[in-house]
């Protein structure tokens, strides 16, 4: 039996409530599958490690988690004590970067069981997968700031899209559109007010589409795009986005779908020349912390992901299923309308896997 | 009695459908009122003209218009032989910049009579301003490409924020927020992942709302920002966000309440240095247009935001009671569930006013 060395990065705040349950489903699926899984804990990067050390990771943080198959990651971020934008870029953004996970994959779907905000949506009607570029675009910091402290002061943000970072994304998306049913893929983009990247991005969706002929492909710009997945979400199955875009679209789409506090998503470099990361989309809610409340479902589902990321379909769609059993027959917590805890509906999902 | 110039500006597609029904409906409200208004046609900014001329606007169009009280837009653009980035940074885009509009307000309301996308929410439980910067920002065409069709080949796309810029998008803002009676201001931002704008953009709110001990204010991260447009939009009051944040909120939020299809928006100088534009959010249809279906609801509550900018707010008022009377009593074009035409609906409201 292939023994698999997952990492674990529970991070902060719930991250550290939900990953025990993380880690007793994935151990479940793996005894009934016969999965060889070892687990290895880090406490980093977090927030705490940060007061101590000044840094969210040693140095040799890649050296250290380089070996790994997958990263099974918390969240990051606490703050009141470290700004976002250190804990994160500290962290979650160099992994996506170091690593190569240029695809960050999200599962949108509207379950049994999961009250949904819009009118009138039927469990089944949105079943989409949101996939996002995840290394470069949007999210840079590149640029800089000038006449500091003036009138005239102003700063430049760049945006950079490579051939090589837009293309494989969508070659990805285009492939995963290919094996669904509905063959549709969605492409965001907004080429109409920035004039530069977006354009760009648009013709490598069409010149990635002519070799997926059985794909059907379309665009929309992100403003109609947003207000689609409010008022028809059912029209989407694959949808590509930009980092920023997809960013926005995977906490929309969720929402859609009921709450985004189960909601999964992967970091995947596919090639696997480095491990993958597999995170809630929830974050460390310092709110709710502490009080064994948070909903253990998404860190749950990731690692369903994971499973499947690493070979193992049945075992994925075992944990799903469980999921979505413990949607509809409960245990809740308290995000769900229930009164169970954390433990107890990672116990229950553990149990029927 | 004043006389107010006002340009028409009726554009392609339902542009051109819509803009007597809210020309007739400002008739109707003038007259009630007692307010001059002086309308003058002009057949650009529209595709037909590109297609004569090689480009949208003729090449004194500043001149031709500077003279105006304000500019009364339908809507631009036919993809099928302009390309969208050709026909809108030829037209719209350029009014924004060249008369500073720097202010593009848009009213977000859940209407009585509006059927609402999502479950359990009441007329009133959504009402908000959002308040987006219209000059700078993501919006630019600052940028280019290298190593252009090799596998080297990228782009680069600046944003550019101003503190001139930010700051009076800001006090904007602030001051409507003031006048509400929640007195609250939600700010959108992304500062955990795009890492130089975004936080500049934050200080910048800090800073001003040491202006406004009044004024509650809280930022989001846009991505949950537009899950919480879904899941709770009765939070929010004035939103205020940068250019493409702001388009995009101000289309999901027109979602949410119901339809886009009704929403109007202002691009506003409010030093009056130029004339101010009235514009429809819907765009010019081309997939509906020459029925005569098109709803004019926007265009005529655009009428009404114009002529509460003119200073008229008693005719403002009446334009809105009128649509709103029409909204649940009808007459109701095809996409609100009826069967009147573009005329009938017009005709009633400005019979009502
Ligand atoms: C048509 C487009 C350029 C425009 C924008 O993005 O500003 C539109 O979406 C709007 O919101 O007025
Ligand atoms: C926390 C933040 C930097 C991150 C992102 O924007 O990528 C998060 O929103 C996500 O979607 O994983």
């Amino acid at each position: 039996m292939k023994v698999h060395k997952i990492a674990v990065l529970a991070g902060d705040g719930i991250g550290k409530e939900v990953m025990p349950e993380g880690i007793r489903a994935v151990d479940a699926a793996a005894k009934r599958f016969n999965i060889g899984i070892e687990w290895t804990s880090f406490e980093w990067p977090s927030c705490d490690y940060y007061l101590k050390h000044g840094k969210m990771m040693p140095d040799d943080w890649k050296e250290q988690l380089d070996g790994y198959d997958a990263l099974f990651f918390g969240a990051v971020g606490w703050p009141d004590t470290v700004p976002d934008h250190v804990s994160l870029w500290g962290s979650l953004l160099k992994f996506r970067r170091q690593f190569d996970q240029y695809i960050n994959l999200r599962p949108v779907r509207l379950l049994p069981g999961v009250p949904c905000p819009l009118a009138n949506k039927q469990p089944g009607d949105i079943d989409m997968m949101i996939v996002r570029e995840n290394t470069e675009g949007e999210y840079s910091s590149v640029g800089g700031r000038m006449f500091e402290g003036t009138d005239r002061e102003f700063v430049l943000q760049e945006a950079i899209f490579t051939r090589t970072g837009v293309d494989r994304v969508l070659k990805f998306a285009f492939e995963l559109a290919q094996k669904r049913p509905k063959k549709h893929l969605t492409s965001a983009t907004k080429s109409n007010g920035i004039s530069i990247s977006m354009p760009y991005w648009d013709e490598r969706v069409d010149a990635m589409g002519t070799s997926f002929p059985e794909v059907r492909h379309d665009k929309y710009h992100i403003d109609i795009l947003a207000a689609r997945f409010v008022l028809s979400p059912e029209r989407f199955d694959v949808v590509v986005a930009s980092n920023l875009f997809g960013d926005i679209l995977s906490d929309l789409g969720p929402a859609c779908a009921g709450t985004i506090g189960i909601a999964p998503s992967a970091n995947l470099n596919p090639e696997r020349s480095f491990p993958s990361l597999f995170e809630p989309v929830h974050g460390s809610a310092p709110d709710i912390y502490g009080q064994n409340i948070a909903n253990p479902i998404a860190m749950i589902w990731c690692g369903a992901m994971m499973l499947d990321f690493l070979g193992y379909t049945e075992a994925h769609d075992a944990m799903v299923a469980a999921v979505e059993r413990c949607l509809v027959d409960g245990p809740r917590t308290p995000d769900m309308g229930g009164t169970a805890s954390t433990t107890e509906v990672g116990a229950a999902i553990a149990a029927t896997i």
